[in-house]
């Protein structure tokens, strides 16, 4: 069994490319564990949330969104970014984009799991929660000025069929229909 | 239900910040579909490929590296990235990988799904396949010149303990391990 230091890549030299709001890129020149060096394009990201959102119905609530990088407007779990002030506590993420996306709240949050989304050139890492229960918010907070949303609820079946076409095509998503239909499976919902 | 024209952010310039070997980042001024504009952060990939690999044992095959951008060794589904001129075959990507990382192949390669890791930056695109009847390639492949993996195999129940602990925590990979728990569920394997 290998140690940690016959996997380590030691910085030798990192280049700042970009510094966003969204993202800061770099360039790594890294010591390789058998010698030698190579080079490491990275992604750097503060995180999100996405949240799993069942109805008493037993239903899906996601969100339909523009996607810049893909061109195409796509179906999604809500989802966020973690403000800066957030860091330690997604949760709070976890409501708040609830909230503003689809103007329900839940006193029954449960953290599902935590995952990095592309760990070959990035540190994102989201953080999954499912929400139950939910209660619909007087005045909801507000969505972000510059996006578009429109809401779904889907059972089941109509989930694991948007997969099939196309219309759910992003990993947090899918994640999140395979992992209600466990739920089912183990009739924990 | 409101129509594409309702969502589409149209690009009126697009800045680009840096082209490297695994991606590609620009910055877009974009036109809103409500008027305004908006900055989009954006990384272009090529795409990759995630391979679940499930021995005679209904053990699945990963592997151990280390990530830099998360600083430390984790375990993953054997992946790579899809070479110029398999763009069109990602199943190639898959054999490939899959001797690359682990020695063995397969005739039972299965498409799974696809899947945009993470949509709201980037367009990197997951070719998912689960690959059974694996046969030892004698001579197989050889990894990465500047990679250092090491290979395990885990039953389920180890590979939902390994998640629990953090030491599985990339998404394709969470997301192999539930894809292959429904499939033991439905009796599929």
């Amino acid at each position: 069994m290998l140690e940690y230091k016959d996997f380590e890549e030691k910085t030798i030299n990192r280049k700042e490319l970009f510094k966003g709001k969204i993202i800061e890129v770099y360039l790594d020149e890294v010591a390789l564990p058998m010698g030698g060096t190579a080079k490491r394009e990275l992604v750097f990201h503060h995180g999100g949330v996405g949240i799993i959102p069942i109805t008493k119905e037993n239903k899906l609530i996601m969100v339909k969104q523009f996607r810049k990088p893909l061109e195409k407007v796509v179906l999604e779990i809500p989802a966020g970014k973690i403000d800066p002030g957030e860091g330690q506590h997604p949760e709070k993420t976890a409501l708040r984009e609830l909230e503003e996306e689809t103007g329900f709240t839940t006193e029954k949050l449960k953290y599902v799991n935590e995952m990095y989304l592309s760990p070959g050139f990035s540190n994102e890492k989201l953080y999954i929660y499912s929400a139950t229960e939910l209660v619909k918010v007087e005045n909801p907070l507000s969505q972000d000025e510059d996006e578009v949303l429109e809401l779904y609820e889907l059972t089941l079946e109509e989930a694991k069929q948007a997969i099939i076409d196309g219309t759910i095509c992003d990993a947090k998503t899918i994640f999140a229909v395979n992992y209600w239909e466990l739920l089912i499976h183990q009739n924990e919902i």
